[in-house]
């Protein structure tokens, strides 16, 4: 099963979406007895459990292993800066790139705490995106690259898929998409980002108007072409990738998860293999998860993107799994009132 | 240092809280200044950088390393289970102990994931506290002893300490003790530990309320005499030591936590090196959080106990000191923007 077909248009996907394997209930139900069955009080290890049951569907498997996992980090550079939307300089987006090669970064450590391999994918940095404020961000063909550069970026071999970004300005792109998906003021949905000032923040809200205004009538995964960018799209397309391999997926933070939005709106249940893996202190992320019907793993105030609030999260599922593989049934261990 | 000095009376022991190491203001300013040139914008690791900061304070080094983690489960068993509070027998204590001795409980599972040594203390299980409806549960040696066994079992080259508790009957000790010293209904304390149904959980609320009578006037570390039980004194005496040897403390629960509230009643700032690993969904401890100053690390409706909670974000700990010490500067990375 192909994630994203070759040649498709933007108009097909959301049809092929309901093609991909789905929740595995049998699997599902299987693991859930398993956990009644642990030397614990029922449901006492919480979220853990619901986690351990939500990779048994979509692993397919009533005990899945978690041996490999992969973090996927995409980077892309984005018109909308010549808007004067954040306050570092667009280079930074290849000096983190560089900075993930070399190990010096947040996601770099966390990775290697939770046990994730990192790979960073860099699209075209040096060819930003078009402003969305003068015409559209990507044609409908760049955009479908950039989403199979995301999908062939997955490690078919991953039992759990982490997934981050990188780019100056995308906390814009965002809002945006946001915004576009599920409406409501444009300034619900734009804050601070990277530290942006009173007057930054008033030019970021200034250009996610122009752009809905500019595109208005747009649809569906269009808004990710018109006002998304490449590192949007390539995490669409690993999300499809991942869902076609039965490989469940941690989402990042906000810009993460606005990335994903244009998917939501022409496919819906396409992120139901997805769990968020935190909520950020961008006040747009809490409101987009309200929206998206998604509980966050953890809200720990971070707002750095690069995956890693989802490497963090990773963590997490390392325990749940564990404890639904490892752990002695009642009968096992000999301990009474199973 | 001597946490607990022998001999030594329960009175005697607030006092001495004080003469025991602080925190070290300079060295926290000094990691918090290392954050601040760390390639990231300012503050976005969120509490991930508080906590480096807590710990460069307590280990009283700016860049504490994480090499020794150790949890220490003490277990107990009450003679308040006469009164019926809890739906497994007794025997469940040291049937659990067995369990994590033989490395099939959920404690087990998440100390391998997060990278914990475990060591299991069990307290007299074969000889019950007396049941505090109708007397002391423990008296003063005693207690003074279950403290001092709590701090001889702290690895002294530990670099961060998980606890946790296993004893059946043991929320109910939990509820009085948080109703002895915080006040308020007992109704507010009493939850539905490992599964009481309506008639359990009735049966808690008498026995907590005819013990809160039956002790009247009682003060300070004495409630851990009058109410408590043996792991709630271990505890107590860990957390001591742990002050003493500059160890930071991720404390569990609802058990876990109302134990150290007599120390915390007896002598004010005696929890300050201990972080609340989570909150459980019992419903006293979020109460218990709140009336301690505490914000739980995580939030996961977990109720298990074991130290389950608090070895779960032991991996937080890891991840936010690998970040503290592995990532590149701005200037190391040349990275702009710093």
């Amino acid at each position: 099963m192909t994630a994203i077909p070759d040649p498709a248009r933007l108009d097909d996907l959301a049809a092929h979406v309901g093609a991909l394997p789905g929740f595995d209930d049998a699997a599902a139900r299987a693991a859930a007895t398993r956990q009644a069955s642990l030397t614990k009080p029922p449901g006492s290890l919480g979220r853990l459990e619901e986690i351990a049951v939500f990779v048994a569907g979509w692993r397919g498997d009533p005990r899945p292993r978690l041996e490999t996992a992969q973090a996927l980090v995409f980077a892309g550079n984005h018109g909308i800066c010549a808007q004067g939307v954040n306050p570092f300089p667009q280079a930074v987006t290849a000096q983190m790139v560089a900075n993930f090669q070399a190990g010096g970064a947040a996601i770099n450590q966390i990775c290697r705490v939770t046990g994730a391999a990192l790979a960073v994918v860099a699209l075209d940095l040096d060819r930003p995106t078009g402003d969305f404020t003068q015409g559209p961000a990507m044609g409908e063909d760049e955009t479908l690259d950039a989403m199979r550069q995301g999908a062939a970026a997955v490690d078919p071999d991953a039992d759990i898929l982490v997934l981050g970004e990188m780019g100056i300005g995308n906390s814009t792109v965002a809002a945006a998409l946001a915004a576009a998906v599920f409406g409501g003021p444009a300034e619900g949905w734009v804050g601070a980002g990277t530290g942006a000032d009173d007057a930054v923040r008033a030019r970021k809200l200034a250009a996610v108007e122009a752009g809905l205004a500019r595109h208005a009538g747009t649809r569906g995964l269009h808004w990710l072409a018109r006002i998304g960018g490449r590192e949007q799209a390539a995490i669409c397309g690993a999300v499809l990738e991942a869902r076609a391999r039965r490989i469940p997926v941690l989402l990042d933070g906000f810009i993460c998860t606005a990335a994903t939005a244009p998917l939501h709106a022409a496919a819906p249940g396409a992120l139901d293999h997805c769990l968020a893996g935190h909520v950020s202190r961008e006040p747009g992320h809490r409101r987009l998860l309200d929206a998206m019907g998604r509980r966050p793993v953890l809200d720990f105030d971070m707002a750095l993107g690069e995956g890693s609030g989802a490497a963090l999260a990773l963590g997490v599922v390392r325990a749940a799994l564990a404890c639904h593989d490892g752990m002695a049934t009642f009968a096992e261990a000999g301990v009474a009132g199973g």
